[in-house]
């Protein structure tokens, strides 16, 4: 059963949303009455989704968001009546999922939430696409940056370079990486 | 003014579409009866949006869009009654920014095309970021092997094998991975 953290400035809208995510058959986790306190909540509560129902997202909010999705992403729906472009330029950008002008309406909560799931995932996979391939590219940087100094200190052709370094990655049951970074740090004061 | 394409099966929702659009200062590029010619229709309209109706986005609907995404991505709010997970899931892969289950009021159209076309340019935004970093790695790794290649064939040190393929690039008017990928064919028959 997925839980549901609910944060919402009004009691009776509380309610109502509480009410909707029954009937989808979420699990509320918590309701809170604003955001001040977000990521020590969602640390502890773990909550599989964030629901925020305010007048107008403020900009402490959208901070706080921002941090959770960096530390502790998970997918956020915003329902709200702001409805200017840069808000939900901002909204979007601190990785909120979904963003609904105007449509709190308890039948409409499960397909909402279902949606931002299906949204955080396919967004989650592009970022982790995009991390593996970003590391990929360092790795590579540093691996060339210690063959280089590896063939001009001990005069080796690139691939006794290559060589020595996997010799030593598997010696130390580390990653060429982590080699690499040792070589170019310990060449600085040792050469 | 931002043009809409209106893809509908339903004559009378279509009329609704097209009066929220009006009402939220959007143009109607066209109204179709259904995405058969979607590429074709976009291509000739270059429309800002495209915004379809449908009881529930048929498997043509969704590759038709995934085209679409591929080679002229814009925008793709969808409005439906199909609210099962995987058809929201499918449709999220094929692009789509906005899949909006029972909710088509004409009031709300204008936040929901604001909110798809955010969502749409942060996605671009993480999409062409990896492709210009996985495009960083392939070029490197082009010209590493070109490198490789020249320093084994000539008895060149590293340095020397990278300017000679710089000083090529340069006298060419090509970049390094050009170069480089010339150099790895060339050796296939010339060495």
């Amino acid at each position: 059963m997925l839980s549901v953290l609910v944060i919402d400035e009004s009691r009776s809208r509380a309610a109502e949303i509480c009410a909707g995510l029954a009937l989808a058959g979420y699990q509320v986790a918590a309701i809170l009455a604003d955001s001040a306190n977000l990521t020590a909540e969602v640390e502890k509560l773990q909550p599989d989704v964030i629901l925020i129902d305010t007048e107008s997202p403020s900009r402490d909010t959208l901070e706080n968001l921002a941090v959770v999705h960096k530390d502790m992403p998970r997918p956020v729906v915003i329902f709200t009546q702001e409805d200017g472009q840069n808000a939900i330029r901002d909204a979007v950008r601190a990785g909120v999922s979904a963003y609904i002008v105007d449509g709190l309406d308890p039948k409409r909560i499960k397909p909402i939430v279902d949606v931002a799931r299906a949204r955080f995932e396919d967004t989650q996979a592009m970022r982790r696409e995009l991390e593996e391939v970003s590391r990929k590219l360092s790795d590579r940087k540093l691996v060339d940056k210690a063959k280089g100094i590896l063939m001009k200190a001990r005069g080796l052709d690139e691939e006794a370079a290559y060589h020595a370094m996997r010799k030593l990655a598997m010696e130390r049951g580390q990653n060429m990486a982590r080699v690499a970074r040792d070589v170019i740090d310990m060449a600085r004061v040792l050469l």
